[in-house]
C-alpha cells in the first residue's frame, strides 16, 4: 500500500494530514487528525481536501478538481475514515466522479466532482473581477492574536498563517464591521505551497463570515461548491468571504481566492446554518 | 400510476411538462418535451425541475429543494427519461438525496440535493443584498422581440415571458454592454405561479450571460448549484445573471431571483463552457 499525497513524497504536515491509501475498488483509507478540529467536529475544508486527494489518486490522468459539490451530513471526528470513490462519466476532457466520506456506518459527506487537468486549459483570461486588494501583511491582524478562547475552540488555526484585513477584524475585539465580509492573507503554516487540492481547504478555512455581523459561534456548512479555476502560483493567497442573504436560519457564504500572481484561482459558495 | 406535478391536479403546461410518475424503488418516469429545446439539447433549468419534481414526490414530508447541485454529463433529448432517486441521509429537519436523470443507458445529469419544508423556516430575514431594481415592464424588451434566428434556435423562449432590462439587452442588436450581466422580469407563459420547484427552471432560463460580452452561442453548463431560500410569492419574478471570471475556456454565472414581495428567493451559481 502506497501513501499518496498531493505532492508525492512530501513530508509537509499538510500532506501527511490529507494522505490516503488505496484499499481497492475505489476505496481510500484516511486517518483524520484532530489538528483540524473546530468545536466538536473537524474543519469542512480539511475534509474536502481529503476527499479531493482520494479523487486525485483515483484519476491520475485528470488530477485536478475543477468543480466539487459537498453535502455535509454529520460531524467528522479524528480517527480512521474511508473515502469511497466512483466514476460517473468520463468525458472528452473531464471526468465526473462521486465520493462519500464514511466513518463506521456514518456517511459524513457525500460529494460530486468534475476532475480534469488545469494545466491543459487555454491561457485565455478575460476576468472582469477586481483583484482583491489587502493592506500589506505587516498592517494586518495575525491569527496568532486571535482570542485565546477562539484558538482553544478552533485548534485548526495553528495549521495556517492568516493575516486579517483590520477593516473586517473588529469582531475580535467586539466591534464587528457589520458589512458581512472577512478578508485575509493565507498560507499553510508548514510552508507547503498551494495547489488545486489545498485550495479546497482554503475556501473554508476562515472563521464564519457571520463573525463580522456580530454573530459569533460556528456555522455548520450544509452544502459547499467550489470551482478551482487555475493552478495557483506559489506564495501568499488572498481570500475574501462575503454574505448577502441571511434568512430562515441560513446564509450563503461566497469565497474568492487570489494567488500571488493576481489570478482568481478559486470561487466557492456554501449554504450554512446561522450560529445560534 | 398517478401523475404528480408540483401543483397536484394542475393542468398548466409547465406542470404537464415536468410531470413524473412513480415506477417503484425510487424510480420516476418522465416524458421530456422538445418545448424546452435549445440548440441540440434541452434546457438545463427545465431538466433540473423534472429532477426536482421527482425528488419532491419521493419526499412528500419535505417537499422543497433547499440546495441542489447538478452535474451535466450529456445533452438530453425529447422523449422518455427516468429519474432514479436515493435517500442518502434523513436529518432532523432536512433530507439529503441523490438523483440521476437517465435516458437509455446514458446518465444525462447526476445530482445531490437537500430537501426540507421551507414553510417551517424561521421568519428571520437579515438580508443585506440590495433588492434588484428593474425598469417598469413596459420599458423592457420582451423576448417575443428576440431575433427570429434566436427564437428558432431556442424554442424554450415560447414557454415564458421575459422582459429584458434594456440596459443589458444591447446584444439583441449587436451592441452588448460589455458588463457581463443580464436582467429581466420573468413569468411562465401559461400563468402558472412560481413555487420552489419552478425556481429551479428560472435560474437557468435566461440566455447565457456571455451574450452581454459579445460572445453569442449557447454555453453548456458543467455544474449548477441552486439554493432556494423561500417560497416565492405569486406574480412576476425579477432575475439577474452576472459573471466575473472568464478564464481557461470556462466562466461562472451567478443568478439571483427576487419575488414580487421583494424577497431574495433563490441564488445559483453555475460553471459553464465559454461558447466557441
Amino acid at each position: 500500500m502506497s501513501v499518496m499525497s498531493d505532492q508525492p513524497g512530501s513530508q509537509a504536515e499538510y500532506d501527511r494530514h490529507i494522505a490516503v491509501r488505496a484499499t481497492g475498488d475505489g476505496g481510500y483509507a484516511a486517518d483524520l487528525t484532530d489538528g483540524w478540529a473546530v468545536g466538536g467536529g473537524l474543519n469542512g475544508g480539511y475534509l474536502l481536501a481529503v476527499i479531493g486527494n482520494a479523487l486525485r489518486a483515483a484519476n491520475p490522468d485528470r488530477p485536478d478538481p475543477i468543480a466539487m459539490s459537498a453535502y455535509y451530513l454529520s460531524a467528522s471526528v479524528a480517527g480512521p475514515a474511508t473515502v469511497q470513490t466512483r466514476t460517473v462519466r468520463e468525458g472528452r476532457s473531464t471526468t465526473t466522479v462521486a465520493a462519500d466520506l464514511v466513518q463506521g456506518e456514518e456517511v459524513r459527506i457525500t460529494a460530486l466532482a468534475t476532475y480534469g487537468d488545469l494545466s491543459r486549459l487555454t491561457d485565455e483570461v478575460a476576468t472582469t473581477a477586481d483583484e482583491l486588494v489587502l493592506p500589506p501583511p505587516e498592517e494586518c491582524v495575525p491569527n496568532t492574536m486571535a482570542p485565546e478562547e477562539l484558538r482553544r475552540f478552533a485548534p485548526l488555526m495553528a495549521r495556517f498563517e492568516m493575516l486579517f484585513d483590520p477593516a473586517y477584524a473588529g469582531w475580535a475585539v467586539g466591534e464587528p464591521s457589520g458589512r458581512g465580509a472577512l478578508q485575509a492573507w493565507f498560507r499553510l503554516k508548514d510552508g507547503r505551497e498551494p495547489d488545486p487540492v489545498s485550495l479546497l481547504t482554503v475556501v473554508d478555512a476562515l472563521p464564519p463570515v457571520t463573525f463580522d455581523l456580530g454573530r459569533t459561534g460556528w456555522a455548520p456548512t450544509m452544502e459547499l461548491t467550489v470551482h478551482v479555476r487555475a493552478v495557483p502560483a506559489p506564495g501568499w493567497l488572498r481570500v475574501r468571504h462575503a454574505t448577502r442573504n441571511i434568512a430562515g436560519g441560513m446564509f450563503e457564504e461566497d469565497c474568492e481566492v487570489w494567488d500571488s500572481a493576481g489570478r482568481l484561482v478559486a470561487q466557492s459558495r456554501q449554504l450554512a446554518r446561522v450560529p445560534r
